[in-house]
């Protein structure tokens, strides 16, 4: 076990560098073992098979409880088999194959791109992902960029869990995109050595913001990006929770994980994309993590041991039925127009919410920049001394409706949840709501709380 | 955020000090934050509900893509809506509920026992309550005792993620179980002090054993751990996979939990168990965390807290799809004959496999105890020289057989994945490989390897 650890992390040092260079002490020492799993798999197609605690008909084949098989009798009995019994520790490989391809053919690249990146590996879902990129590369003090406001469970899939370091700048200035967020996460920080590793969090389309950048403020992202990384590996993961659900001509729908790619060996991309949003799966739990480098080669294959182990020690093996389930999505000949079909869906809303906050008043609320994803985020202008969690109060109180607050004056509104035909009405209740605690601002001041700034309440 | 970590806390010190005391430093700080999941929860029933990052119709349904949608057609399209849909952090609640009452009607224990004991939490699998567990009570140096042989991802779980010390001491001397295990690997070991808290794992019916206690080796084995909780918190986890699968009239399938409740404030056992191997769902991946404590109790919902901010910065959420296709099975009116199916034919096979193996000659094979569960363990004779790894790959090479190696000399045989017919010839082709390794002794001995004492390879 001591000589197959040796052995990853050597492949590791002599592949990339600045990545062995960024492992986590959990990182340095975790590998997928030669264990049960593998022994297992080495069986496979003997003639004599009592390797595995899985229950079999002797033969191969699943025996599952007929109650059970009767839930699933769209599936073939192939398929069956294989949602009933254990996935391999690293997902289906017919699954991570066609993965890579839908990648490619949708927001992907070409060959070239195709050449520098693994095969996917699958998790548990996209926070799956999220963490074990963070048990890989975070751990104790690491530092960890992110554009703010983001997703709460970023502080915890890397604070909480490892001790990592959340730094954040602000997304939005005057109403622009912020290019140089990460470069100016790190001068406000202000600690870091000039060769420390770091960690950037680029999630496009964004939770909180529905924002995509523009090709300029793409290019923006990425000399920043280059300039961060002439002193110090950069692993930047790329959170494609939302890809595809990009609803203007002019923004692109491409991961920056592409992008990214082959540009300086201290700038390293990771893909974590998945199932839940782009095949509304949401309750299946599938996601990926896509490495940059060659599908076979050695530093692909120690990252992806590494990732392996974790996947076994964290939750044994990712669930094969939802794998199963994502495969007739991905063998349908229809598969494109399905999802596309989703995301006409979207864009109606969208527009109806495009429409409905260009209406609203300033003075009571001020929608931020949004152009893809499933959300708006607004703010509340500062001098009606109204707070974000008062007014979701009062909302839930007095106006059936449900939002989502944000630090201090943020709300986040999710038309992927609201039919077309409600969301002025939404909109109006939550305008009318400001309004309403506003007017009773003298006599009501919002009280003194823990500020969470530049952060998503998750 | 602060101040919901501490009010958490206060609470576990409260209601349990020597469990407060035996969190690890990230289960001190881990809590569910009142994020996303819980500012959806509250907003359910809103008429206008713009909280989650779900994709619906506006009514709270579901739209999956019509391929998924047609491999579960046989799920209602309430249940098709929960199979695709986020399912609570915690689990699905009717799942919680009736997964209780299986746990009470099978192996459980009376109405003392249920007040007792939690609503258990769903997990991605038995190796996520685990993983949970070990975030919760384990880290740096942290003592988990575990009978030896063990499943080697404990070694992962417990060892490489969280810096826990595994220390073991052998679980039978002479062919008979050591009731007093635990007691003797804190002896050997030497090094705790008197009072410090350590972990002790239960798991029966055992792999790679498979053996469950006699009622007077479960009365030894809990005064055994009644005189460890005199000095010392002990936390006993019930790693109960196997659940059920017992084959000998004389033997309880009681898991040993119940039993263990309410004894002593120092010793606290917590119930692992789930879907896997007891409801033949090896590819769903869900499993259940029960608690020493009474269902509403604040310690309970101080416990629940941490366990699901464990649950959302690892996975999110439980996968919700299994959790459906679990409903359908606990739902059904024929639940106890579909799984007593399973269990009858595995008891066919357990028969036959006992029948050959007393007939193998023990000069070349020795048998371990074996009543339950899905395997049986054999050691192989130390003076013929040969390694269980050795035997294995010979196997693999020349005899189209697979079994697993553990440690030096012992190999584990699964026959839940062998049909009846197969096991004479599979133990004949293991037993004859052993003769030629051994005959090949003298010109081929054992090379020098790292031994792994009391493990299982996993």
């Amino acid at each position: 076990m001591k000589d197959l650890v040796s052995r990853v992390n050597a492949a590791l040092e002599e592949g990339c560098p600045s990545l062995a260079r960024s492992l986590s002490d959990l990182g340095r020492r975790v590998v997928l073992p030669a264990g049960i799993p593998v022994q297992a798999q080495e069986a496979k197609g003997c003639r004599f098979n009592g390797t595995i605690g899985m229950l079999t008909d002797g033969r191969g084949n699943a025996i599952p409880l007929p109650s059970m098989a009767a839930a699933f009798s769209g599936l073939s009995k192939e398929d069956q088999n294989r949602a009933f019994l254990y996935s391999p520790v690293a997902g289906i490989l017919e699954l991570r194959q066609r993965w890579r391809e839908w990648q490619q053919r949708t927001a992907g690249g070409g060959e070239t791109e195709r050449a520098a990146s693994s095969l996917p590996v699958v998790t548990g879902g996209l926070s799956h992902s999220l963490s074990i990129l963070a048990d890989l590369f975070g751990g104790e003090g690491r530092a960890v960029l992110v554009p703010a406001p983001f997703w709460g469970n970023y502080n915890h899939v890397f604070g909480t869990r490892t001790g990592a370091r959340l730094i954040s700048a602000p997304a939005f200035l005057q109403g622009t995109f912020n290019g140089n967020v990460f470069e100016q996460a790190i001068q406000q920080d202000g600690s870091l050595t000039p060769d420390e590793p770091v960690i950037a969090i680029l999630n496009l389309p964004s939770n909180p913001g529905g924002y995509s950048l523009s090709d300029a403020e793409r290019q923006q992202v990425k000399e920043s990006l280059l300039r961060i990384a002439e002193s110090r590996p950069v692993l930047v993961f790329c959170d494609d929770a939302y890809a595809g659900l990009v609803f203007e001509d002019a923004i692109s729908s491409r991961s920056m994980f592409w992008d990214l790619l082959n540009l300086h060996e201290n700038l390293l991309p990771f893909k974590v994309d998945g199932a839940t949003k782009e095949f509304s799966l949401f309750g299946g739990r599938v996601g990926f993590l896509t490495f940059p480098f060659e599908a076979e080669s050695s530093t692909a294959k120690a990252l992806e041991s590494k990732a392996a182990g974790l996947i076994r020690a964290t939750v044994g093996s990712p669930v094969a039925s939802s794998q199963v389930l994502l495969l007739q999505a991905l063998r349908s000949e229809t598969v494109d127009q399905e999802v596309e079909d989703v995301r006409l869906l979207l864009l109606a809303r969208y527009r109806k919410l495009q429409a409905v906050l260009a209406q609203v008043d300033p003075a009571l609320l001020r929608p931020q920049p949004f152009n893809s994803g499933c959300f708006a985020l607004a703010e509340i202008p500062a001098e009606l001394g109204v707070s974000a969690e008062q007014l979701r109060c009062h909302l839930l109180e007095h106006a059936d409706t449900g939002i989502v607050s944000i630090g201090d004056r943020y709300v986040r509104i999710a038309h992927c949840s609201v039919d077309g035909d409600s969301l002025q009405e939404l909109v109006n209740r939550l305008v009318a709501g400001i309004s309403e605690l506003a007017s009773l601002g003298a006599n009501n001041p919002v009280p003194p709380q823990e500020t969470v700034p530049h952060q998503v309440a998750s």
